[in-house]
């Protein structure tokens, strides 16, 4: 390839000229379609608008944070934390956290004071789904690539998921942007009213620790943004520091004129198994090495706007 | 383990009255020493100070990024950003660029133009050193855990670093923090003059296609927190979006009272590898299962303030 390229480049004097250095570079991979060229060249079909009575709307005075949900695999919290939104627990609450390279989290600053908010027809915790039966889920797509955290992974209807076929479970897993529910030392300790952001490199380790029930498909920016907290573990110790929650919306409950117009590559379609290989097999001329690897929480699941 | 809680549940009316959801719990975990346990413990050889001839200030308006450089992995690069820093070739430029999940460069606007910032004694571009001779580094202690990326992984004297020992070849790796040098097309069209940060899940997809020349230490969410550019890419594409760069120093060149007193953990101390474990294979109350297993971007490489 090294000799082709300097027979090539013999015969172009110019573009030699210009591009002088292109000599001493090493070897050259062949150019590869970039998952920009896929989505170009993907069809209707190959996208899915997100199910508005699975979608969370968390608004903030900066905007508006997408959360797609997933009930096939926290069914009790996902249902839980509708009711949550819907007896408006979240609304005026804050986000009390951010932690550099891990999470930023919401809930009531007061959950163990007598100001606590109270919960009304929703449950204040419920029994842990950190894993649920490989039945549960039917929409699994294998990547190829070995993981270090479990013996399978890949993709569930647009979530980043693992597999342990042994065991019979499967789970989410904790990539950047994923929602997991806070909880304390108890494993039903959590319910939904504290949740969390992934917003550093993936926390895999909390995978089978925690219930994760969701995937920010928008607006990571204004969570991954924010200022980190002073004290320990990212928490802002003064009250001024939080950040209001002005309300988490379900997003079937409001006009369809006012939801956000999102859709989500299907990840059981061949474009998106094509965008995968892309960023596992990346060509030239930019790449010079291609590791034919792809870490789970770094395949991207594509989203774009729905054309009105 | 269930069954022993429980038994030791029953002796424990009040304790089991406070924590009655505990009965309900998986099987424990045995409490382990948490990686704060073992910074607690660790003695003063565990630690180094930064070499100041080796450490790079970045000033910005917001406060200062303390960079370590890696001169073993990179030592012409390192030579030719310090050569840069000295000709202040980087005072008054701007941070260009911050996309989310993924990077924040710095460098000229200008390059391309004839407003270019001139380069003086210092070189404008420079052979690649996407990797070295295993020879070159002699503190690299290997993690146990497999990697998708490279044969081998571990620290090589507080850098994350990858070898292929049938190659001869070790590299730095695209952790958070880790500070690499902007390129073109070609391998060896980059040379310092734009360096970037990672600021978001390890892009290693990068490894051996850049030159990594250090790790950011101290204050990476001056960094992480930055908005993210609107233009493709997350370049800021207005001049009043950018992020001033008062200037680049070298910690050798400023009064020894204005420095950053800072030390870093032997990555080849027994502490280190009890760090390492810590992370590996987690404890109860709070963890339910562990994966033995540690993701070596996820290998916190502590850092600490130098008593005075």
């Amino acid at each position: 390839m090294q000799k082709m390229n300097r027979t090539l480049l013999a015969g172009m004097a110019t573009l030699l000229a210009m591009q002088a250095t292109q000599v001493t570079s090493a070897a050259e991979l062949p150019p590869k379609p970039s998952v920009g060229d896929i989505l170009k060249r993907s069809q209707p079909g190959d996208w899915r608008p997100l199910d508005p009575d699975n979608t969370l709307y968390l608004e903030l005075p900066s905007g508006r944070v997408v959360i797609e949900m997933a009930p096939s695999f926290a069914p009790n919290h996902v249902r839980n934390i509708k009711a949550l939104a819907r007896e408006h627990y979240f609304d005026g609450l804050a986000i009390l956290r951010s932690q550099d390279n891990f999470v930023v989290q919401w809930g009531d600053q007061n959950e163990d004071n007598d100001k606590a908010r109270q919960v009304k027809a929703a449950q204040k915790s419920l029994a842990a789904e950190f894993t649920v039966p490989l039945k549960n889920d039917s929409h699994f797509t294998r990547m190829p690539d070995r993981d270090g955290f479990a013996p399978q992974v890949g993709h569930s209807n647009g979530f980043p998921a693992a597999r342990d076929p042994k065991a019979g479970q499967t789970w989410l897993t904790h990539c950047y942007g994923m929602v997991g529910v806070a909880r304390g030392n108890e494993s039903d300790s959590g319910g939904g009213t504290s949740l969390y952001v992934v917003t550093g490199h993936a926390p895999r380790q909390l995978d089978r620790n925690i219930t994760v029930v969701g995937r920010v498909v928008s607006g990571m920016p204004l969570l991954s943004t924010l200022p980190r907290g002073p004290a320990p573990m990212g928490f802002y110790d003064k009250p001024e520091l939080q950040v209001p929650v002005n309300a988490i919306k379900v997003a079937a409950d409001i006009p369809e004129a006012e939801r956000a117009r999102i859709q989500v590559m299907r990840t059981d379609s061949p474009a998106y198994q094509a965008v995968l290989d892309a960023q596992r097999n990346r060509g030239g001329p930019w790449n010079k090495y291609s590791p034919a690897y792809l870490d789970l929480c770094n395949a991207q699941i594509p989203v774009r706007e729905q054309k009105p």
